[in-house]
């Protein structure tokens, strides 16, 4: 299927039903951002409420919320929080007017939009807000605006997921098993996930399919999380270790890979978790269909190869330090620690987007599928 | 370079320098056979003393004692034990005479040769101790033979390392960057190890090479025991997550993958630790050469491919369990676990044996090496 006008007549061949999470990951309250610990899970489900855009940094950085489409609305979340703050602080210094609040809270919103580069979600999300501030002319009507903007990208997000999800599922067979890298669940968005959203809306019309998950080191979002999520809404799920996708492969267990993206450059390269490019060549040389699934979101048209993303360090500590234990010895040992990787376009056989299904050459289809 | 016959020109381009290895993984003493503990590096360095061939059984289906070339001298050091033993008994039990004797000494040693079915070098290893054990006229004959067979297969398997380290060093370019997967090292073997046998010789002469070592999920053996056993011999290492090989050598980082193998069928298949034919994958589509380290003995020309070589499953906890801390949700998540692969000979550039160095097509060269 060479174009995305081609592949929308995909839709409709199954009737497509939601098959909601039970899983929340964060929630904009009137006491603030409402931020399920995902550093913590699965021993620990605990819930932070934070308050101020500075602990939303933290949390971001630390990545206590992650996923690209998650970070995103948790940065929005976190302009309004710098909102709220700065409406009461100019409650209490009459002074602060109008233009303090502008200067205050698009600080903390470019504070925000930089706390992790890779993933183009962040700054996305982030650039829908800073209008609203920039143009503010009363701070209570801009922070209801505020909060107005950060509720629709959240329930955008939801919605945007259970459309790619229907998209998804109709590219699978019966029965398909199904390979995912790291957490594109309900963890990593609004609520209903990337590429667990497709195995999500596959999974409620035929329970045959199989999921498998790789743990994905270091910090094991598909151990913890992928697996925590899918038993939650009772998908069975089998975990693997990242090496074993060949062996998997090569014994005839794999039907399709499905991963999410952090950002999707111009030309159909997609930067996703470490892993994912090691991945992609497997599946490749297995002739495995390989997916990825993200909103239009995460497409970067002003990237224009995956070249130019820009692939986040993280600390060696994510290796070496398991939950408390060493697992390297303490002294002359080096680490690299790249927490995303780029596959080249060449090697996705597809994006699903909530807005269609775009096939190589990505060039063309992917400004296509965004016009 | 098409026959073994022409690479064994290679030799001695440069001057053979040995770079003993300060570590000991087993060691055959009059009270016993002293273990070096694998299973609690790089945070505990613990020895235990084997005394009875029940003992040694479970040292070596735990992995205490791991790596095809050493579990092959700790069963032959297993049979020295059980030797021992039912010498003892015999002068106890006068009515045991040399027929009990065999038959003790001989189903322990085929209790022994079953522990771990894919590493050949175990069965080789028994085997070399059998005749002994069936021609025994004498126990106490028996008892210093079967001793000096095993202290002979262990001097044999340090020598034989050297060799292989020799010639393997005259395939690495200067300042190579070697990317190896497990421990192929002197805890895998009698003291020199293979893949990081060659990595040993290369270092000797040249300090710049650059080691990158695989953690290697689940058992860590590249992250807790390649990076203790080369930071004991001073040799600079990085540790990265399996999952990075692809972007690690689309970065242009990696000029040669070394690993080592625990079964090398007649067609030039290797069996080797779980996530090498993934590896291989992956150094295939970047043109990176990928070199098998392991003595002949690992060859195994009664296997004609490696679809014939039993795959050893192992048990879930060493997915979920990493040092008591429990990763995956308990309930409702499956796992495979393969300990071991198998890469098609297709993908492997060159087999480096202690006789020389094989290259394609596998089927003419290895009998040839053999010979």
């Amino acid at each position: 299927m060479a174009s995305t006008k081609a592949s929308l007549l995909d839709k409709g061949k199954r009737r497509p039903i939601n098959f909601p999470s039970r899983v929340k990951a964060l929630e904009l309250t009137k006491e603030g951002v409402r931020v399920l610990d995902q550093t913590t899970l699965p021993g620990m489900v605990r819930y932070h409420l934070i308050k101020t855009p500075e602990v939303m940094v933290a949390a971001i950085k630390t990545m206590v919320v992650r996923g690209a489409p998650a970070i995103g609305i948790a940065g929005a979340f976190g302009v309004v929080l710098s909102a709220r703050l700065h409406e009461k602080q100019a409650k209490h210094q009459p002074g602060n007017g109008i233009e303090t609040f502008r200067k205050n809270v698009l600080e903390d919103a470019y504070l925000l939009r930089k706390v992790r580069p890779t993933a183009v979600n962040l700054a996305w999300a982030i650039d829908q807000m800073l209008p609203i501030i920039q143009e503010a002319d009363s701070i209570s009507k801009a922070v209801a605006a505020l909060t107005q903007k950060a509720e629709t990208l959240f329930q955008a997000d939801v919605e945007t997921n259970q459309k790619m999800g229907h998209l998804g599922a109709e590219l699978l067979p019966r029965g398909a098993r199904i390979l995912t890298h790291c957490n594109a669940g309900a963890l990593a968005t609004a609520g209903y996930g990337t590429a667990l959203g497709i195995i999500r809306s596959a999974y409620i019309t035929d329970p045959t399919i199989k999921v498998y998950a790789n743990e994905t080191r270091p910090r094991l979002q598909g151990a913890r999380l992928t697996a925590w999520e899918l038993t939650q809404d009772n998908i069975p799920v089998t975990v693997v270790t990242d090496s074993m996708s060949g062996h998997l492969m090569k014994s005839g267990l794999v039907d399709v890979v499905i991963v999410g993206a952090d950002r999707i450059a111009a030309n159909g390269d997609v930067a996703n978790k470490i892993g994912t490019y090691t991945l992609a060549l497997v599946a490749h040389l297995h002739q495995v269909p390989f997916y990825v699934a993200a909103p239009t979101s995460t497409i970067d048209l002003a990237t224009s190869t995956g070249e130019e993303i820009p692939i986040e360090e993280r600390s060696d500590e994510e290796i070496w330090n398991l939950g408390g234990l060493e697992i390297c010895p303490a002294e002359g040992v080096s680490f690299c620690n790249p927490a995303f990787d780029v596959t080249p376009a060449r090697y996705i056989s597809a994006i699903i987007t909530e807005k269609g299904i775009a096939r190589p050459s990505y060039e063309e289809t992917l400004p296509d599928l965004l016009g």
